[in-house]
């Protein structure tokens, strides 16, 4: 499910692939700008600069700003998604995690964004709620997937059960997240993510 | 250091005295209002009709509204650090930290407000940031000390770092209260936070 699937048009041929077309250029200019300036300094103003647009033709793609905030956390997403093997070995997907969290510390502005908003849309009458909810839900369960292969390979430590892990190795990069933005001095996050993946494995990662 | 030590008067006697009281029924009032009702839906309103002033009335004795919701949390770290003996052995500091998650899951409004703030004060320009940094940075080398102490008994396992268990522990309480908060099914937070001590240690908690 898309944040804002009521705004977005259905159909592909005309004025609506062109829409469809402006919404992804919007997106990527604010993934842009958010990576750079974060979600305070970032504003709404950068990206209709960067798109050439007033700031209300930009909101009128998208619903408010949380939803436009929002479908920028999806889009990347998508490119998170893009990095991560989900299909291969369970092992190759928490490596490829790994990578991602390499790729993150590298877009502070984007962590802040995500890190804040999904702290406000924890939050039952925020618009983004409902994302959140079945995002976390949809990244549990792959991730569960992942641990549980290594479980069946004999690749898990005995007693590790993988819904477990999967929960922790999520809080982890989250919690971590928050350490790294108050202080970039005080953690390594893919030491850290890659020390806990080997904890909890028959092989360290 | 306290958020609004600027804004609180140092003298004890005559009127700072009574403003020093006033305050600290103002804290007592929010932490309630909160508590119960969480970030967004608690109000200044609520708490000013609580104590008897005018929102303005309130305001004074804080810099701002941020300033009085970090002096919430501050309030709320008073009242954990009385739950937790830092003073004892390691491995009883760290029995006693499972109960104040199991304390926090009966507190979801005060939960969700310190998931909020400290998300939004990862901005360095955010009032709250100077507070966040320095509470991280003591809470990290308090836990960093009981595991060290847990290490020096023989009690943490081999390879296991205790400044590196530290800042996991405490992410995975963060990134834990997340996912709890955006669904109160989904995680059993004692459960995984003893799950997660009984994996470095070498007897379960």
């Amino acid at each position: 499910m898309t944040i804002d699937e009521t705004a977005r048009p259905r159909g592909k041929r005309g004025p609506y692939a062109k829409s469809e077309e402006k919404r992804g250029l919007i997106l990527e200019a604010a993934l842009e700008v958010f990576a750079q300036s974060g979600y305070r300094a970032g504003s709404l103003r950068d990206v209709a600069l960067k798109v050439g647009m007033s700031e209300a033709g930009l909101l009128h793609h998208f619903q408010n700003k949380s939803a436009l905030l929002a479908a920028v956390l999806e889009r990347r997403d998508d490119h998170a998604r893009d990095m991560i093997d989900f299909s291969g070995p369970g092992r190759k997907t928490l490596t490829d995690l790994i990578e991602l969290v390499r790729y993150n510390s590298t877009i502070p502005g984007v962590v802040e964004l995500y890190c804040i908003l999904s702290a406000e849309a924890t939050s039952p009458d925020h618009p983004a709620h409902a994302f959140f909810v079945d995002r976390y839900q949809d990244t549990t369960s792959s991730i569960t997937g992942a641990f549980t292969d290594m479980e069946q390979r004999g690749q898990l430590r005995p007693g590790i059960n993988p819904a477990a892990a999967s929960r922790a190795l999520i809080a982890l990069m989250d919690g971590l997240q928050v350490q790294w933005l108050l202080n970039r001095d005080s953690v390594d996050m893919v030491e850290d993510i890659r020390g806990f993946l080997s904890a909890v494995a028959t092989e360290p990662f």
